[in-house]
């Protein structure tokens, strides 16, 4: 009997997703580059299960159920494209490609087009949850072309996680890349969470001197309210870790964070959009800084600052922090769905904005109870805006300003970097702001440049153009074409 | 008698280009694609000077001098492979084609690889100083084939700004796309330059409630000490102009930034390149917020805040943002130098540091009295790993940063925006802290996806991995390829 879905790439999450899939009750058949993972997979975590090995992908193809569904799992970049063209010949008519890695979204609105150009489907999915996710319920972000979302719904949503209600994290996002931008922004959103965690963190162990036990004590009480989340519960685990020995490990990790890259492609999709993404823009340049380690240490010989020591109510402070965390969050997901906001009107997408927030609530690394209110965000009013006007929301900044605000500017005070938190409140004031400078910066630029400004006065799309200096030219910068 | 060089694209940096070498003793040939402007401009501004008009560029190339230089000032991006394309079939061995455009450096990079390729020589270079440095001396940054730098040279440096030394404000930046680069980091500069002088301005405005008038004086008076620059000077200038009716402009300008792209790509090449270049990111999205000026009306109603009414003496206050701009521009100039640095190390470039800040002397947007102190310091210590470091930065942000700190928290307690201004004050925080909370980051990585971290207690490059939950498998991340 022919497997129902190939895989191709055993390395971690690729095994999961097998055993995810296998004990759905799907059979699958599976193949690696280097072969023997495959028989050590097949005779070690697979043994015994409804997993054929196979040592070649012609023996992989032919041994799937029609229309065949091969999913890929393994390194974005050329070994996509290398593995796509080694499949093909195998494939017929109405056939599924499915790359499930980190794909670039660019790369996969033209593999979509590549692949049905040749007869066949084409899915780029995300894929998130990390291995236990892979192995237990990963959220699912798929999308390319639509035809193909009948034939593998049925795996998808049965492998996904499921919410408390018993919807499954995983719906057909759009067409093209849609599916991996989405992926994408959900990984972008993850840095910034992840960062914004960690200045907490510093503001607790540097500022308030807080032992790890007690540092677990309040990420394990804030994970009882709006905090409530994934990450805020292996952060918890985290620091209440130790090691047979009592070591807790936490504190002898390096401070040098690794990336992937898909916070980056957020950062740059943000700036080719024009979305002001800051808090997550900040969250990949911290990963930048951290990884300067030896220069940081020469630095923190040389350069001059307060001392850090927090003086003053504890207990408040604990709570600002709680606060600010949570305002901070709600900015950079306003901020986030803006970037999608921007992408679906830029390529056509029609994105379900409620229903992406319904497929990151379970399985995945962002997942949280906070997800849920951006779901009754998007029901309430599909056409919002802007999250940060969204009722809850917009009273849920109010109530944790105060606290944000004491936050940033104590830390400012102690000389504790808060990049991130910093920068999402800087966000927020500048969003609230009918007037920002920008006409002074839009006069220095007239200035030197004659690049025209318009008028409050008038009406969008006159533009204007001042001598100020009597001296120069009257042309304008607009005439500034052969 | 032929021409010294010939230039195409009469907009108002060429008009001004061609005037300036003209006045320099030049003989100038030029063409644009609207054959109108050629006869405009030459019997017009180039009226009974030595400017031949040209059109075709077959007739522009037949009136040069050889080796030809053949400069283009057209609008960045196919433009120019059009017209290089339409330039070479009338070139020869040794001529040299120049791209004076604000191009992407990787655009730059292959062009001079396909010109040179043909036998010809290519240059692409930084033209800097807006309008009137064009007329009058601009800042010069060329790079591309190293053979053509002799041919250009007594033109390039004799148009070019000069310092109160009498140096002029060009020299050869370095191979491939090296000089485009250099423009472009000096055009994210200027984006953080601005962005610093903008949100001083609020403060000033919003929180302090200063007239126009005040704040012509203030600028006025810091023009005259370490903030001396050309930004500062029109700062001033602008904030004093009225037109005839009395009308204070600057109180009509709309608030909505536009960019060009250079800014933007300032900060995706500090992304690819892995540089955290906070400020420059932090300018670049502050244009994109001040664009959905709609959004923002709409928000200002619905979102609450502090009424942002400075309380206090108002007289430290304005000299606190004085040392805020300095010390947050000194964080902005080590961030640039970074990503040269990195730059230099990726595409195997040789630069001139100081060079590079004496070439920014003057005749362009960020020429400063502050750049000589760049040169001095890399005069002082050519391998000088950060700006930061530097004794004469060191001692000026330590005698700064009190104010700079007080400057960041009170907009943080006002609602006052200051993204570029609070994010160099956290970059500046991280670079001096030896420990950062990316320990925290690595663990949380390291749980949920098994991507291993380093120790502190280990040498690097060797990577653990534990199994925090007790559950999933030992399989670390490392190994995820096929």
């Amino acid at each position: 009997m022919n497997a129902d879905i190939g895989l191709i790439g055993l390395a971690v999450m690729g095994e999961n997703l097998v055993l995810n899939m296998e004990s759905k009750g799907f059979s699958v058949a599976v193949y690696n580059r280097t072969t023997e993972k495959v028989d050590r997979f097949v005779g070690g975590r697979g043994a015994g299960k409804n997993i054929t090995g196979c040592h070649s992908i012609e023996e992989l193809c032919a041994a799937l159920e029609r229309p065949r569904k091969v999913m890929m799992l393994v390194k974005a970049g050329g070994a996509v494209d290398a593995l796509i063209e080694k499949l093909m010949p195998h494939l017929e008519e109405g056939d599924i490609i499915i790359d499930g890695g980190n794909s670039h979204f660019p790369d996969t609105i033209r593999r979509t087009e590549t692949v049905e150009s040749r007869g066949l489907l084409y899915i780029g999915t995300g894929v998130s949850g990390g291995e236990e996710g892979a192995l237990k319920g990963p959220s699912i972000m798929p999308g390319g072309s639509p035809a193909a979302w009948e034939h593998v719904r049925p795996i998808f949503q049965k492998i996904a996680a499921q919410t408390a209600d018993g919807e499954p994290c995983c719906d057909w996002v759009g067409e093209g890349g849609a599916g991996h931008f989405v992926k994408m922004v959900h990984n972008g959103i993850e840095y910034g969470d992840m960062q914004m965690i960690c200045e907490t963190y510093q503001m607790m162990k540097a500022g308030l001197g807080m032992s790890n036990e007690e540092m677990h004590e309040v990420f394990g009480q804030w994970n009882q309210g709006e905090l409530d989340s994934y990450l805020i519960e292996i952060t918890r685990d985290i620091l209440g870790y130790k090691t047979e020995d009592g070591e807790a490990v936490i504190d002898s990790i390096l401070d040098t964070a690794g990336q992937k890259g898909t916070g980056k492609w957020t950062a740059q999709a943000a700036l080719d959009l024009g979305q002001p993404l800051t808090l997550i823009g900040e969250a990949v340049f911290a990963r930048c800084l951290s990884a300067l380690k030896d220069e940081r240490v020469a630095a923190s010989k040389e350069l001059s600052g307060p001392d850090g020591n927090f003086e003053g109510d504890r207990e408040a402070m604990i709570e600002d922090l709680r606060q600010a965390l949570y305002a901070s969050k709600i900015a950079s997901y306003a901020q986030g769905y803006q970037l999608m906001r921007a992408a679906a009107a830029e390529y056509g997408w029609n994105l379900n904005y409620g229903g992406i927030a319904l497929m990151w609530r379970g399985g995945c690394i962002i997942r949280s109870v906070f997800l849920g209110k951006i779901k009754e965000a998007f029901d309430h009013d599909p056409e919002l805006v802007n999250l940060l006007l969204d009722p809850f929301f917009q009273s849920a900044v109010d109530q944790a300003q105060a606290g944000w605000r004491r936050v940033v500017s104590r830390a400012v005070e102690l000389g504790i970097p808060m990049p991130a938190i910093s920068s999402a409140l800087a966000f927020y004031d500048g969003y609230r702001s009918a007037r920002l400078p920008a006409n002074l910066l839009q006069a220095q630029r007239d200035y030197f440049g004659a690049h025209t400004y318009e008028r409050v006065d008038r009406p969008r799309g006159e533009f204007f153009h001042t001598n100020w200096t009597g001296r120069g030219g009257d042309t304008a910068a607009s005439t500034y074409s052969v």
